[in-house]
């Protein structure tokens, strides 16, 4: 059976086939991931792995109940500032670690539905980063080459999923963290619109409430969707949940419909020197385009004004804000470079803060009617991928760069749907992203599905390629 | 003809059946608006009033076109915040005068719809206030007594439909400019849920953006929802337009129907020691009760710590970020509480703003889970009502006073439908406020309706009774 190669893909179809023919049991599942985890060694993915006993515990008790849960015997990973009942949480903050009692309602349906939780994921500490190498945990190492950086903030459940240890993964996403880490190990990354699905399940409050989503990383658009359609909904318990969350259409369409696709122009777009990642995004509007989408260039300068707000200007503020009830009296141990990076959110006013906030605004009226004629908006996922060592070199700025095309999303209140855009010549995965403006995330998830399904790149780094069966 | 006796209601139904009838002229009743208008001498209701030959050569126009425009010959009044093409507007801050080129889509319906604009109303200068007596240009007088203040920020606006001057009026609200106003003046009050009504109108940036709404002053409930059916609707040349502004229900619904209303515990209720104040809600709560309202007294201390936080924290700083723009180089002529007010905004930082904005997030969710089980929520409009000499002996503290059960309002982005509650032993109008959730518009004005119908209060300062054809 095809999962049962090395490293076969364990996307939900190629599992339940399996569970529906009877070939393959969860126990049987639960043993050959921990295989596949203890096989990559000290790889600094988790920073709590579930004892394989306790896994399989939880497998052989499923096993007992009818296979009608929809996620029954799913494996599954969580970032660690995401709270799983009875496992430890840190945020990649040691002096955090808590063992949760409870969860929010995302985590807790994706429990309820049948899914084993292997373990919590690295993550750059308190979710600030676009790298995966700010954490006392070690750097997640990148499914494809060890030498490059995985992607951050939710770098370990990039790589979980990439290099086909579970089947998904939760992260979460304010700057693009749900989107990075699926474009350096060649996975997708469901980054909804904010507000619908719950953040409850976040601990603490550990990252900018306002401008953050939980996010889903896949191995294809479809099985993503699916999981996000099962915890999409408001929820009364998160301060920011949107009351469309429970009409807000998730499908994915396919069919060969028509459609319209903004890029920036070309002369407004950076790759910082990587020809490559230039070529990687050309080929794929192209493809876009053989699928029967017509595409526009528009004006990217509210776009790039939106990005550079984030980490330039007053909104680093909330960050300091969610941050500092977790944070007092263990500044110690924070990173370096987190520690620099919350304390310049300390010299801005609240005016500042709130011309910033008007000037959001403004520039999201602006960039609503420069996408008033499209149906989506592609861009490249990152302009570039750098080593451990580059960044390691200059952290804050290389960071700063690989948000050249994520950081504006949330501001701007849009989904995004990250799917895997081919390889550079050294062999590195790079991505693209479908954007849909706010609560159109069955358009970008329909239109990226496609690509998908047209580019049909090997899933993850498994050699699995990409399932016929779609 | 009822309209015509000295003082007769200009109530949209009674309008409308004359003008059907024949029995009169858009000419005609503009002559009797200026003829009262004249009547009522310096009544400092307008900062700029519409010659009487312009607004009867309108007038004139009109009558050469079908009686089909929804507002055909219906004199209304504007804020001065907000622009009318072709006159002046000055947020009552003289060196602000402008002449305003063109409007936005709300006024630009109402003018477009065959209404006739009679002037521009006073208001407390950049609409900080609740008062109405922070203005350059005198205090507009009470519709019942003058020695009492109008009720602010709108205050012209208030009194134009309380003395019977004009049909509707523009206001906006964002701490209670709408709803004060109408409760001193006996009328009813339409502040809609935020971003429901495109704010383009406004001049400059003159008020609180992401906490405002322009309001509607009209006589009878079903008088103001006709208007804002008329002017709702999502709209993308605003910051802070709502998409579900397209599809809220917006109806006013008549029949017996059983509801729930919440109200603070009497414990918690302040009125300051006006008894007569304190009698008037009881006896509004009582009046809902009898119509089939089920009351439910909830926790009130959310909502409260909401309305403390609109002028006692950071969000004081969206005030001056939306006005120094405007103010800069004009320092000189704020008026004195007003720059003492917006001096208050400097001290606070970016990650005060944001901890405030998370707090009230969070007593936002909490309301809204008290608020589960009701429909909608009553309280007085305002506590009590104060003399212009009080005001002006205590200016800051009993113009916070007055904010008691208004200022939460549109920080918990919900509805408000303030309607007459009767009146003191000395004569004074009070009002109660219809709270509704968001998008919750049309259940608070239906109670609202039910109310006002149910109490039968003389229209405004008019000896007009309530219309029996509601």
């Amino acid at each position: 059976v095809a999962w049962q190669s090395e490293d076969g893909s364990l996307d939900l179809k190629t599992l339940r086939n399996a569970y529906e023919s009877g070939s393959t049991s969860p126990c049987e599942v639960i043993d050959a991931v921990y295989d596949r985890i203890a096989k990559r060694g000290e790889d600094h993915v988790w920073i709590h792995l579930v004892p394989r006993e306790d896994a399989l515990a939880q497998a052989a008790a499923l096993e007992k109940t009818g296979k009608t849960a929809p996620l029954w015997g799913i494996p599954c990973a969580i970032k660690d500032n995401i709270d799983v009942p009875g496992l430890p949480s840190t945020s990649a903050l040691p002096p955090l670690r808590k063992i949760a009692a409870r969860t929010g309602r995302t985590i807790q349906r994706i429990l309820d539905a049948g899914a084993i939780v292997v373990g919590k994921t690295n993550m750059d500490q308190l979710a600030v980063g676009l790298v995966g190498v700010r954490s006392p945990y070690g750097i997640a190492r990148n499914a494809f080459n060890g030498d490059f950086i995985p992607g951050g903030s939710s770098s370990g459940s990039g790589v979980a999923v990439g290099a086909g240890l579970v089947s998904f993964a939760f992260g979460n996403d304010a700057a693009g963290s749900g989107r990075v880490p699926a474009a350096f190990n060649n996975v997708v990354g469901i980054k909804p619109t904010p507000g619908i699905i719950s953040n409850t399940s976040v601990c603490g409050r550990g990252t900018a409430k306002s401008l953050e989503t939980l996010s889903i990383f896949a191995l294809t658009v479809t099985d993503g969707m699916e999981i996000l359609r099962l915890v999409a909904g408001y929820d009364r318990e998160d301060w920011f949940s949107k009351r469309e969350a429970d009409s807000c259409d998730l499908a994915v369409r396919a069919g060969n419909w028509p459609f319209r696709f903004a890029i920036p122009r070309p002369s407004q777009m950076q790759f910082f020197g990587d020809s490559e990642a230039e070529r990687l995004f050309q080929e794929n509007v192209r493809q876009l385009e053989k699928l029967g989408g017509k595409v526009q260039e528009i004006e990217y300068t509210p776009f790039e004004d939106a990005q550079r707000m984030l980490y330039e200007g007053p909104f680093l503020a909330e960050r300091q804000a969610s941050v500092e009830d977790l944070v007092r009296g263990h500044e110690a141990a924070l990173h370096p470079v987190t520690r620099e990076i919350l304390e310049t959110s300390m010299h801005w006013s609240a005016v500042d803060a709130y011309r910033a906030i008007h000037k959001l605004a403004d520039l999201r009226r602006i960039a609503r009617n420069l996408l008033a004629g499209c149906d989506v908006m592609a861009v490249p996922t990152t302009p570039t991928i750098y080593t451990i060592a580059e960044v390691e070199a200059d952290p804050i700025r290389l960071n700063a760069r690989l948000g050249t095309y994520t950081n504006f999303v949330n501001l701007m209140e849009m989904c995004a749907v990250a799917v895997p855009a081919g390889f550079r010549e050294d062999g590195m995965p790079l991505g693209l992203t479908v954007l849909g403006e706010p609560f159109k995330d069955s358009v970008a998830a329909s239109v990226a599905a496609r690509l998908q399904s047209a580019n049909a790149f090997p899933l993850g780094a498994t050699k699995t390629p990409f399932p016929a069966h779609w």
